[in-house]
């Protein structure tokens, strides 16, 4: 187990948080620590809200392991953010990504890695980065998430710590912390288990680098997550009946399992509450408090995270667990969406989208193909390599005024190819050994509304008629809707609403 | 060293071709062995051709671990093949895939084993595999292919094998099967180097399974592949710039090479003949006779393939080099397009396309959206997993009447967060660490043709003012260009043309 010690006689002594956010000025590539919402810095970047206040001019480029939504809001809202990777969590950034102000450099997880080794990021000047503490060696213990602090640090010119006292001392020893060597030297990364640990549990740290030590204490609280509804409810039934039939003949026994964020994925979380099945893991970027909650209740016996964001509810879950380093791994990124891992443990990647098509292409980043919500994030790396990938969506968005299932993507972040089952308010598809015809005749037959249904068939049917037999598209009238849209406030054709 | 016979005491006696063809009956699911080209039955697929000559009406599901343009020309012209997967490999079978009266089920290399483990391409009701001859434990020693013919025998109600007495006898030992076990028995794959063994040099047999044993001679004989033009040496040669200036730092040591089929792949091979680099590595899926020449010359140390096709040239190569065992490894499919082994290898991915936008999405699979070429593949798994994903692509078709970069794909198989640099006849791209804006200045004005360049600025331009500045996309004008090569025989606007 660490040693945890606010201080080592080899750093400097701690400072006040604005002293130390001086080191940043305009114009500096800025690494933090983050992932999964979790773990991110808090006190240099209110230093660096009350510089903006004040009237000072600031703008940065944030580098950042994953999704960190309160950074993105906050230096987002201040215009902070000149520039930002790999994803951005927040409305507030995001509209002025998509109004040009910010530029967004989209990347897939597993890619930050090899891009921060290589300085593709730009050079990073100063990393800012939560610490629970230090180990007797002096390394890093981190908090409630380690995602990519190794490689932005070691990316970095200058180092702030943050030490955070709120951040609960029940994570000490719950970290994992595996970095694999850049080829030609890797070698086989050794997990084979959900929970197994392979690594050490702090990340090793350049002292000549750090800069400044800043002692805080600002609790990590995340704001509560989207609640269900009756449609992600029939949503999570459809993926249970699905899950049941599959994995009878392995007596309910599930393989590990990958979950997002989102009201979806919430609802599945609780549905696996009321459920069957027994001895669940979970192997994910990030999870939510009602994932924990199925390790608290025992529903659930292994759970591997690149972050877990706090709450009052997951502090006190932490405490209440008997030997949680038993069952709770927190991981960096370069093991939380690995192909090899996910590959090897034949995960049930279980994805959400904004809209799909007939042949089970998934748009899951840009709406109506051009304004980015989040970006690519990691959904693609699950579904590419897991051993089951499952995709769920509502059928229909604003009370069927579109329809989520369409005739072709306005953007693809996830192949058909690498989409195995389809599900939806309506039932599930299985799409696996079926070729593309046969798949957008399950989709449509199985997936779509009602309300659709016709409209699909009477495009699909148009389109073998027009091109033939594989893998039909008619792209002006399949974008015909996206204009119906905009020009009727829906994609339903007009014969179809009058019926 | 394997111990090659024709026969195994504990085998049925050798029958003639048609007799054994006798238990592939109408309605059928068929496997064969093949992989890149190589390594598939001919007298039994001959017998079966001589029965619809004779008027038999003969209709199957054919799988294959990957593409086997032989098969696909020779059944598909007679009309045998009523089903295909993973991938169509001939102009003939095409066509009939896109009129509908085939069916062809698309499938990524890296998924062939788990789906045909749990059953989901069909019970396999028999599997002709080609072979050397047997091993001492009765094991079957493979030809010029490993592939996915272990999963094929494995699926399969009864075996066929054919031992080809004229593929040479030069292949032996040359083979590496390491077959790794199902979730969630899964180990790491322990290589990690290209031409390191791991396996054994035959393919386990169910003996209880082969009902007949063919003997016949019928030499492998591949047509010679596409020739280089000029755009195609000028495609290479930005390549080559590319990677001088990127690998000048590692002493012009490359890591391992992916190289796939067709007239560029045959450039760039024939260019690394020619250039100063040293010590080459592929690890490919399938490779030529062009790349064989690298090991021949010396230029090349280390060749991983799935397959290697025949001719009287690479059977020559294969008796020259001095020890072809320590340099030349042929590995099961398994592992050829293994995310685990592509990532750690850190391989270089050079891939082909059909088409690709202006942020870097790659279609290489259908033409105008609709019409399947060979299907996605396996160029997907390379690079999604490579160091390094290169794109090379001419950047226009048909003398100029269609522009290969085009605002938007028709079809997506790569997509752009999975591409790192773009290379075509104009010059290079490298898109690392870039925005999408970024990537769609970089992509027009470093790789797109003169002839459409001002086109795709002012498309650019357009979808900037109308969509703001992530991601811009017009979808409707996007797609005119389609229309506009249709109705007027060129993409270019009617303004560019008079110029």
């Amino acid at each position: 187990m660490s040693y945890r010690r606010a201080r080592h006689s080899l750093l400097p002594a701690a400072v006040a948080a604005d002293e130390a956010a001086v080191l940043i000025r305009d114009g500096m590539t800025v690494g933090m620590s983050g992932y999964a919402m979790a773990g991110y810095p808090k006190a240099v970047v209110d230093a660096l809200l009350a510089r903006t206040r004040n009237g000072e001019a600031l703008s940065i480029n944030l580098v950042t392991g994953a999704n960190v939504p309160w950074l993105d809001d906050t230096l987002g809202a201040a215009q902070i953010i000149a520039r930002r990777s790999p994803m951005c969590a927040s409305r507030t950034l995001a509209s002025r990504i998509n109004e040009g102000a910010v530029r967004l450099v989209e990347q897939q997880m597993n890619r930050m890695p090899a891009l921060l080794r290589t300085g593709r990021l730009g050079r990073i000047d100063v990393a800012v980065v939560e610490a629970l503490g230090f180990d007797r060696n002096g390394d890093l213990i981190p908090t409630s998430s380690v995602g990519m602090t190794y490689h932005l640090m070691n990316a970095a010119e200058s180092i702030i710590v943050e030490v955070n006292s709120a951040q609960p001392e029940t994570l000490m020893g719950l970290h994992d912390v595996h970095t694999p060597l850049a080829p030609p030297d890797t070698q086989p990364i050794p997990l084979v288990r959900t929970n197994q640990r392979i690594g050490r549990t702090s990340i090793p740290l350049d002292r000549a680098k750090v800069r400044c030590v800043v002692e805080t204490h600002i609790p990590e609280r995340l704001g509560a997550g989207p609640g269900g509804t009756e449609e992600t409810s029939r949503i999570a039934d459809n993926l249970f009946n699905f899950l049941e039939l599959e994995y009878s003949e392995a007596g309910g026994v599930l393989p590990p399992l990958q979950l997002g964020f989102g009201g979806i994925a919430n609802a599945v979380a609780q549905a696996f509450q009321r459920s069957g099945f027994r001895n669940l893991e979970f192997f994910c970027g990030g999870v939510t408090e009602d994932v924990l909650e199925l390790l608290a209740s025992g529903k659930a016996s292994a759970l591997s995270t690149g972050g877990l964001g706090m709450s009052e509810r997951v502090e006190q879950i932490l405490k209440l667990l008997p030997s949680p380093a038993d069952h709770l791994v927190i991981r960096n990124g370069d093991i939380t969406n690995n192909a090899e891992v996910i590959g090897r443990l034949g995960v049930v990647a279980l994805n959400t989208g904004i809209e799909m098509d007939i042949y089970g292409n998934v748009n899951s980043s840009h709406i109506a193909g051009s304004r980015v919500v989040n970006g690519i994030g990691g959904g693609a790396n699950f579904a590419q390599n897991a051993g089951l990938a499952v995709i769920m969506i509502p059928s229909t968005a604003r009370s069927g005024s579109i329809s989520n299932i369409v005739p072709m993507v306005s953007h693809q972040d996830i192949g058909e190819h690498d989409i195995d089952v389809v599900v939806t308010e309506n039932g599930a598809a299985d799409l696996r050994g079926l070729d593309d015809g046969e798949r957008a005749d399950a989709i449509i037959h199985r997936c779509a509304s009602p309300l659709y249904r016709e409209q699909l068939e009477r495009y699909l049917g148009n389109a073998r008629e027009q091109c033939g037999g594989h893998h039909p598209q008619l792209p002006q009238e399949a974008f015909g809707w996206y204009r119906r849209l905009k020009e009727t406030g829906t994609m339903l054709e007009k014969s179809n609403e009058e019926r």
